[in-house]
């Protein structure tokens, strides 16, 4: 047996301990993955791949397949033949070993790589944000549909045991009537930074930060917004807020009456910070947006609310990964598809309408 | 030496532990209050009066003279003669031992009282909000300008020493430059409480508890905001809230590009709290707006900030009262004037106003 499958087995072993078996067949081979674009991101998913039941990094697409190419084929013990460079990226339709592909791309090019991936008949998991505009993820949404491939969008949080707790006592109704949100992520970007570049980043923070609480508290609720407010600001003068804007504030206004303030800024430190407050009681998750180390807190009634589910297993991109998997093996929609990510682009450009900065 | 002579001196003598002397001469008679409706929060602060350093409670005004009059008379040693009723409020005038007056009365009654205390020679700590109006709120400064007497608003947590600190950071560039502002105060409110009366309360949550972060983000900044976005809904049906919306929350972005997000609400339960945002650092104080056990917590660079000045010694209404104590023998303008609650009314308006939800 090779080192590897042993490694594999365990890990299918460990895993079972803590979640229902889904089958009872085992798999010959599990749900093969190209990781499209090797940034930090990529690099955390294919990590979150090595824990997966069935799913499993068979390949990557990079500019430089000399270096990260080779760096990745030794981590990740790849087939010969398994590095894709954008000019070879179409070929991977000859690939038998590739079944999906991970897009961890700069937000500009998700469209593209998505839909070539769908006439290449492969599966799509992307990272959020979907696009950089809604007509991007119509476009990506017919062209998954036209070539029969799923697409998911890879927003990680609904993958969290701890949020996944949150969601659960909200469902419940333990905390009474929901009848508001506080959402915020606020982080620096470096100047020179692609997500600084809007022609790459598709706008500034919302698209990477702000659009986690946005995209929870669609998720939560189930409904899109039906009224926006916002407001943008960029206080810090000179090379780094040339293109985008520093901070924006904005609320929303949900047809069943709910109401939510958010927040993300590229120019300033602050709490990530999901809250969500009932009549009978309020939830906070903070740390709320990060890979582990979660935390659930608040009050029901008169009883505290402290809970924290894991650490780093099981970790979010290793079940993401499977849930897509098991999406594929089931033909079945996966639950943040690409309608999701649709709607999500919808409220960015709203907000930047409400801001009075509309998309370029 | 009456026993009351000698706690009075043994408060005088802790307070030289823990604040510098502000005169070397004794003084030989507090400043005298008259405590102006005998609420709730007229109990706390003339709880606090018994710890200040040059401010006693010397009468009470109530509707309930032998009921709430003689309990104020034993449990504070009131002279004789020192219980006057809204009938007999005029009749302060006569009264030596009365310098000044704090408003604790239901909102819309705040102007009402104010301009009589101003008539009959008697300076003025208000309650917050300030009245049910910036129409009011002017009436209220030209009477106290007319009558030469001073005229302070009770924002209490400027006297608290957990808030201080939170503003000393700030003010020291420690955060660098702000960028923004979160702010919430959410609680529950009774059917049939004052506050849901419109006609006494003035409006929603925003002029009880929004009024917190919205002052609070004014005076650290020291700019009043020019433009604003705001919702307010409703989601409870029933006789709750028949006359004032359930939830608002409000953005607002002043002259210097700083933004803030806020809200309040009386129908759920939430986190009270106050986040500030800076280039460098962030600052968070929660509980923000307890009358005690302020926390202010945060991050400075790679430094974690874990800061909690104090129980209730020194506590925020005794040293309220000492501050304008202090103003009334120096002849100096409060801190928290009536121009800062003049400022808040016109926010609250135009927080309305933006919500679409115009004051009536």
């Amino acid at each position: 047996m090779h080192r590897r499958d042993f490694a594999k087995l365990s890990a299918l072993a460990l895993a079972a301990t803590r979640l229902p078996a889904q089958s009872a067949e085992p798999k010959a081979k599990p749900i093969g993955f190209a990781a499209v674009g090797l940034g930090t991101i990529s690099g955390i998913f294919s990590q979150g791949l090595l824990k997966a039941d069935d799913a499993k990094l068979t390949a990557v697409v990079t500019g430089h397949p000399d270096t990260k190419g080779k760096a990745y084929t030794a981590q990740y013990d790849l087939a010969p033949g398994s590095v894709y460079t954008y000019d070879t990226y179409n070929t991977l339709r000859d690939n038998p070993a590739v079944d999906a592909v991970y897009i961890g791309l700069p937000n500009s090019m998700h469209m593209e790589y998505t839909v070539r991936a769908a006439e290449a008949g492969k599966h799509v998991l992307c990272e959020k944000p979907m696009a950089i505009s809604s007509a991007e993820c119509r476009r990506m949404i017919d062209a998954c549909h036209a070539h029969k491939v799923h697409l998911m969008i890879a927003y990680r949080l609904w993958y969290d045991p701890t949020v996944a707790r949150a969601l659960e006592l909200v469902k419940s109704g333990a905390i009474g009537q929901v009848q508001s949100f506080a959402g915020a992520f606020i982080g620096q970007q470096p100047t020179g930074a692609w997500r600084l570049n809007k022609a790459l980043a598709g706008g500034g923070s919302i698209f990477d930060l702000g659009i986690y609480p946005l995209n929870a508290i669609r998720y939560i609720i189930g409904e899109d917004p039906s009224a926006y407010t916002a407001v943008v600001s960029t206080r810090e003068k000179g090379p780094r807020f040339a293109e985008v804007e520093e901070s924006v504030e904005w609320t929303m206004k949900f047809p069943s009456g709910i109401i939510a303030s958010c927040r993300s800024s590229y120019g300033a430190d602050g709490e990530s910070r999901l809250e969500i407050n009932g009549s009978r009681g309020f939830l906070v998750i903070a740390p709320a947006y990060g890979y582990d180390g979660m935390k659930l807190t608040g009050r029901i009634a008169d009883d505290i609310i402290d809970y924290t589910a894991t650490g780093r297993i099981p970790f979010q991109f290793t079940l993401e990964a499977d849930h897509f998997a098991d999406c594929i093996r089931k033909n079945k929609t996966p639950k943040t598809p690409g309608e999701l990510g649709l709607a999500d682009l919808e409220s960015i450009e709203a907000i930047y309408k409400a801001a009075g900065a509309p998309l370029a």
